[in-house]
């Protein structure tokens, strides 16, 4: 499909460290006790902006530029808003750290092979805005901390504790044996979301866009449901889709 | 924040027409009685996946090329899985054809400056799998048909009726004078979005990412709800927020 770096995107992945952008994005990582910052890169006006919302500790690594400098640091046309924060990731989380009784009925949520970053970001955008527990993925075939899915997070990346492993099924089988129950979402079964959530502390199973839940990934879940939708449609945007299942948990509590 | 035309894309934009591409929005489109096609651009093997699917009249107006030769067709990296389809845009629809009695409680959708094209395309799919009426935006500061928001919307494009109307506000009002019950998405109100549903007949409006709804627009509907998202985030994705509120309406039915 002729993937071919476009010259400006090849320089911004010539950094080594995650260049988070946008107001949401940047403040969010300043204000997370738990990340590490290497340098802030902004526009005198969007420091004016900054500081009515955020104290920036003394001796803090910042580098004044014009909107056009900002922008040769980050992909083509990213809406940068005059900030651009260089960090590093945040540590992986691990998954015994959510399989206590903790949580109550609160979602976890496991993605199998999703890889487009504004997904996933909007999906932990939607994690944190109805209380899911933390996002699980797989170390391959999910995307890393990168501007773009922070911008589409607009501040969850900071929020939702992010476990990858290597084994996917491996970690469902461990999901199950705390307690949760495991739903896959697929358009091809015959039980709603509702009825199989019913009063559940569930694991929130999400294939990728086009292909779904791989095979050996529904076999490890409990249940198989499907969102109500019109026969009309094969499917919805899986970001979509895990903003209404989440609703949809989160409704019961 | 520098918008530089990508030689690709700058290509791409030379086409007068909209270019379709991507599996689902291609035979979505070839499908649709009402669309003008004007040529198709497909790989070989491409065809052999299409003709399983669709029989293409004698006669269409096809053009065989490689992967390369359609990725100059379209802007860069866009996902065009050997085929693009040059079509006329749709014709508009008017706001009167939708006001009747003959839709039940089902929602009209409205957009209020939502600019993103797969911001809109998501929310056509979501508007089709739920089934509401139309779409209806503002003529200025909203999207055109194009590849991109015709690959968001998975075909969905060619299924929800799209009014283009120059007067948001006045639309609002001829709206309310239908029946329709106008309910604001707004973080701010008190209401919860399924009490305001209730048993209403809704058109469910939605301002753009950030600004969110504008005074004038907020000033047209009966009444503002928000979404039961946590303190800890402003705001969900707006696709992901109608997808939600689609679907709050849709299990009312």
């Amino acid at each position: 499909m002729g993937r071919r770096p476009h010259p400006r995107n090849a320089q911004a992945q010539r950094s080594p460290w995650p260049r988070l952008y946008g107001r949401h994005a940047v403040i969010a990582a300043l204000s997370n006790p738990e990340r590490v910052h290497r340098k802030l890169h902004i526009t005198h006006s969007a420091m004016k902006q900054l500081e009515a919302e955020y104290d920036l500790p003394k001796g803090f690594n910042v580098q004044f530029g014009d909107d056009s400098d900002l922008g040769r640091l980050v992909p083509a046309d990213a809406p940068h808003q005059g900030m651009v924060l260089e960090v590093e990731p945040l540590d992986s989380r691990y998954l015994g750290d959510f399989l206590g009784d903790d949580f109550g009925k609160r979602p976890l949520v496991v993605l199998d092979q999703v890889t487009d970053p504004h997904n996933v970001g909007a999906i932990l955008r939607s994690a944190a805005a109805f209380g899911a527990v933390a996002l699980v993925t797989q170390d391959r075939n999910s995307p890393t901390e990168s501007g773009s899915l922070a911008r589409a997070a607009s501040g969850a990346l900071e929020l939702v504790p992010w476990v990858r492993v290597v084994n996917l099924a491996r970690a469902l089988g461990e999901i199950g044996d705390a307690g949760y129950w495991r739903i896959g979402l697929d358009g091809a079964a015959t039980r709603n979301i509702d009825d199989a959530l019913s009063d559940t502390r569930p694991a929130l199973v999400f294939g990728a866009e086009g292909e779904g839940l791989r095979h050996n990934t529904a076999e490890h879940c409990d249940e198989l449901a499907k969102l109500p939708i019109s026969s009309k449609m094969e499917s919805l945007n899986v970001s979509n889709a895990a903003a209404i299942t989440l609703y949809a948990a989160a409704r019961r509590l």
